[in-house]
């Protein structure tokens, strides 16, 4: 055991070490004029203040919630004896407070690089295209390696606390259910980081994009519009705080639903089956290490995309061969009869997964980008205005869903079989097949999510370069810089979504075997969840409605919220003479304060039901109820997300496609149709669609953090 | 039986009599200026025209169905011997297009009896409101009756030449399940009846409305607008064809899935446990009968949906009234030992049923009526623009999923447990609790549909009223009955949807009992539906997948077959001079037939997804599979559907509410937005929507019926 977690820890080490030599780096980097610094610095303000705002609600709730877990484990495990009961609980919520606050370091990571990040690229565009690129992309990779790193040392010290590093058979198998409440902390904190963001950013966007753009006919980011810095601060508070939550929770989750299943195949693999996903995911940091510093562009390049998808083919490249060894070295001894090609078919099961992902992008790229028809067709349908617009908008974003569950379905389904046939007669072997295509899924997870974080910083950097009036070259650069940050975002949201989806569907596997070792059931039985119960049915159908309320609840707050701002706006074009003239300076933090605390306020609401409705359903409906109510949210939840992101960033694109000059281009009625489709896909995409990813896994974690309190 | 069977064929016959007697009242009311009925002919013409072209298309897709099922069935059950399976294959077939027939022949009575009463309550207007409104409501009273009085006769005559006449208790046993058949068949004619019609009048609408009173600034139903006829036609050819139809259909398939779980229960109860949702629906005809002739309103109330409602009220208490001596009458003979008491518990299980019925109206008005806050909300989001006025809208939709699912979850678990308490200690007793809330719940059902079409012939009254420049004070008492009519619409969806997820459940239930009759398992044995294997979740995945895009496929087909209109239209006003001035009359037929031709050719696409997704999933992945696929395709339709027809509601009443001179009033710019959320609206609750609650039981139907092969 020790070389491999020697190999863990030696990742992380080497992690570290590039996040302070990319840190240096960035600080390293020109900081530009003074005006884009004053700019710059308003960013960096409020977007700190509402972080900080933020999570002091965050942190209080998580405060009630720790002590209802602990007190739930506690009298959910008294029948085991006190002592006991005492230790489960205490370890939950031990584990919890760590996921949450690890959780909430992600984000304040992710956004404190991007505040400081953005400047320096925007003064790097004087340098040229590849330097600005680097400088974001670079930025995006501190948050990218910090998020993956301190997953991987939060879940590999708690197991390692928790029973690991006995020698205990039991103690080591027991470990990784303890280890749940990490996940569950970290969802906690996800899913209210990325509601407060995703209501902040897009009520300022909304706001900012109505009363300027189509009211007072001003382009965006233009300083004159007050809401302009809010909705800069948005991106930063949305995007980079939200998303490094949503996906430092997504690997967590993940690695600790694989763990579980290792422990189900503890017969077969020992420590090693449990081990396998934290060694796995420590390669993959090294590969999107080696894969970001390949990625380099030409300074006259039309399209920066090339550069990034570079540096991922490396990436997953490397992952591939890396992964072929650590199955073979990890499994094959384990293996009897065919050892090498058994372990070639767990093989294929990681290549699967790393395919499915490759997949995932493609698809949103043909859905998202205005290349395809798809984005086409909803700017052609812009000439008959907004309302035809919406129309074909939604029913886009509605097809969008089908190739993504085609392909998640055909990825489960073969993984399973080729588990099965890797793991003949062995009890829950088609299911650890599935466990190591999503690890390969998430091999690349720290490429990605630089990848994601470029978006805003490079949104940002257009926003700076745009306000502070630079001459047009340099915003050509950022123009391009922004168009391809927008399609990483796009990206990065399909690739969370496919891997929530296989993530939940391990969780969902822990969650079965804890209902059986509650119920004291061998663990190779099977624990059937008969859809066909009027119960589980039910269950089931509350699991599908929680994310249609779930969903409305998050939509709404942003109207509101944007209400707010728009209706700030308005007063200040009205009570300050000379905005529009450039004459006197429209009050910025006004705007900035009011939208953090609408956010702060409407992002409660939301956040509460996907947290007391499982809890509801288990306690009155029982543990099957509970496990049709995760599985079908998960199922509509995926489905949702799919529609909201993949709509949104096709609105969104169609608009830039007119702004092109397509269909009478900007200004035209066309592109009034098209602004009001972007609008509306602004909540969709931003805040709902990446919320639901959020609310998938809390959903598994919470059920399975609470299952001992179900009937 | 014989005593029960009378009363089937008399109410039957009762029902017969006062159509024709409804009928002959319709048609001696007078019909009108010249020039109304010139309006009123153009709108039957074009009427008639299109569902003779949209048969043919439909009657040659059946054909080629109904040989598709013939050779599924004859070699799904030729291990049974080449007899028996050719018995089986030559029954399901006959009942394919026994229920396609009288399918199609509810929709065409739905139809001519709209087209002849429009003109007929627009003439009775000058009498008075009451006399209008007896008029229109007697014209939906005979489809009403036609409908649910065919359906009953189908499926009675079948059961009882399949076997029920017989004394042999295999054959009567065996003979519900020959049945599925009427209902798949009346389930594919209602599909691409309400596609069709749904396509055709909302790609009327939307083009007529965006053209008309967006771009050129007219009101609705103006005629200088060259897509008014063709919108009048839609209101038919959709609302009444496509409508009834769909509750043909409705009431077939819950009556078949009740009589297959009466034969479950053919140990306790006999025939009489098949017979009883026969019974009671027959009593609920001759309630409706008297309900109807209790509508008569004040001819200057400000409200004629009280009288409908008095009429509503009338009918449940008699059924209220009825089924409990029905269930005392035919049951407590069966249920030994306190056979009263537990005669009661099923009568609360009915009682829940009609509950149900009533709290989902409540909930729709909740929704959509401009008097709650749902939609006040959605009209004063406009006040920002038709981006606020989309984003709250898709809000309230969703949210307004949460109470129906609630209260159907309540009603299932209610009429379970009772259903047990009821029989103890007998297999799927809980289900025949759910069977009978679900017979109570659709006993009302003729009323309801009476008041479905009500709303159609009050919609085309009111623009043959406005197209023919009738005096303000008759103009008055048309839109009050419209303004009624829009509201018994969107309650009869709410009712449909209702009915359509409690009816699923029971064909859910016919299927696991047809797949236990295949694999040769005794019946009251359990076949779950493990949601935690993988095939089983795949199959729940695509189940609510190919709700997504079938919903996708229905709005971007209106999407389409607008812009044909908008261009249309916009064609005339360019290219006939005078139009605008009235001095030139615009090209109606033109339109007619433009939109038909569309509509027929969109409406091919989706609805051949329900109808492969299923058996290929079946097919490829097994009956666990297929289950799977069922039961989350309902779970998410049934959501899917509320979220579309109660957004679509909300939306048209927000700008009604706008139009009363709130906000601005008509023609201000928080109208225009308003504009833009109704038309957005109006392919979600006319098209999509209702289309979605036939495709829910056309799956289950159809999964019944291809069984056979599934591996």
């Amino acid at each position: 055991m020790s070389s491999y977690l020697f190999l863990i820890f030696f990742s992380i080490l080497i992690s570290i070490v590039v996040i302070l030599f990319l840190v240096k780096y960035i600080f390293s980097q020109e900081k530009g004029s003074e005006q884009m610094q004053n700019i710059s610095n308003a960013i960096k303000e409020g977007a700190m203040a509402f972080i900080k705002r933020q999570y002091k609600t965050i942190f209080s709730l998580a405060l009630i919630t720790v002590l209802l877990i602990i007190i739930a484990n506690y009298f959910g495990n008294l029948s085991k004896g006190s002592n006991i009961a005492f230790r489960y609980a205490g370890h939950v919520g031990i584990a919890f407070i760590t996921g949450a606050l690890c959780s909430g370091l992600s984000g304040y990571i992710g956004m404190y690089m991007a505040v400081h990040s953005n400047i320096r690229a925007a003064a790097g565009a004087k340098k040229g295209l590849n330097s600005a690129l680097t400088i974001a992309l670079r930025g995006g990779a501190v948050t990218g390696l910090a998020v993956t790193s301190l997953s991987l040392l939060g879940v590999t010290i708690l197991f390692l606390i928790y029973g690991g590093m006995s020698n205990n058979d039991i103690l080591i198998k027991e470990a990784p259910s303890l280890i749940v409440g990490f996940g569950f902390g970290a969802s906690f904190v996800a899913l209210f980081a990325q509601l407060g963001g995703g209501i902040y950013t897009k009520a300022a966007d909304v706001g900012a994009d109505l009363v300027g753009k189509v009211e007072a006919g001003i382009p965006e980011d233009d300083p004159r519009n007050p809401a302009v810095i809010a909705d800069l601060v948005g991106d930063n508070v949305g995007d980079c705080a939200g998303r490094g939550a949503d996906l430092f929770e997504s690997t967590a989750a993940e690695n600790i639903g694989a763990m579980i299943l290792g422990v189900a195949l503890y017969p077969v693999f020992g420590w090693k089956g449990i081990l396998f996903p934290l060694v796995t995911a420590s390669v993959g940091i090294v590969s999107s290490i080696i894969g970001l510093f390949f990625v380099k562009a030409d300074d006259n390049t039309d399209n920066p995309m090339t550069a990034l998808y570079r540096g991922y083919l490396v990436t997953t490249i490397l992952n591939l061969i890396f992964i072929y060894f650590i199955i073979k070295s990890m499994f094959s001894g384990n293996l009897p009869n065919g050892g090498n090609i058994k372990c070639f078919y767990l093989y294929l099961c990681a290549f699967s997964g790393i395919a499915l992902s490759y997949i995932f992008v493609l698809i949103t790229d043909y859905y998202t980008s205005y290349k395809y028809r798809p984005v086409k067709s909803i700017a052609e349908a812009s000439k008959t205005g907004a309302a035809t617009n919406i129309i074909t908008g939604v029913s886009v974003g509605m097809e969008s869903t089908a190739l993504p569950v085609l392909a998640v379905s055909i990825a489960i389904f073969a993984s399973y079989k080729l588990g099965e046939y890797a793991l003949p007669n062995i009890a829950n072997g088609g299911f650890y097949g599935i466990a190591i295509a999503t690890i390969g899924m998430l091999s690349s997870c720290a490429y990605i999510l630089a990848m994601d974080t470029f978006g805003p910083i490079t949104d940002n950097a257009g926003g700076i370069v745009e306000m502070s009036g630079a001459p047009d070259e340099i915003r050509l650069i950022t123009d391009k810089l922004d168009a391809c940050g927008n399609t990483t975002k796009a990206l990065t949201k399909g690739y969370a979504v496919g891997s929530a989806a296989l993530a939940t569907f391990l969780l969902f596997f822990a969650y079965l075997e804890q209902v059986k070792t509650i119920l004291g059931r061998p663990l190779d039985s099977v624990f059937p969840v008969d859809i066909g119960k009027s119960e589980v049915f039910i269950g089931a159908f509350l699991g599908a409605m929680v994310v249609f309320i779930f969903s409305s609840a998050a939509i709404r707050s942003v109207g509101k919220a944007a209400q707010y701002v728009i209706l700030e706006v308005r007063r200040q074009f009205k009570e300050i003479p000379g905005i529009m003239e450039g004459t006197a300076k429209p009050d910025y933090a006004n705007c900035v304060d009011i939208v953090a605390k609408g956010a702060l306020k409407e992002m409660i609401l939301p956040g509460i039901i996907p947290i007391t409705a499982p809890i509801l359903v288990g306690v009155i409906l029982g543990k099957e109820a509970g496990a049709g109510f995760l599985m079908i949210c998960t199922i509509t939840g995926v489905i949702m997300a799919l529609f909201l992101n993949n709509g949104g960033g096709a609105w969104d694109n169609a608009k830039k496609f007119i702004e092109l000059g397509n269909f009478g281009g900007k200004k035209s009625e066309t592109h009034k149709g098209a602004v009001v489709g972007d609008t509306v896909g602004d909540p969709f995409k931003d805040t709902a669609g990446p919320s639901i990813h959020v609310l998938i896994k809390l959903v598994s974690t919470l059920t399975l953090v609470m299952v001992s309190l179900f009937s």
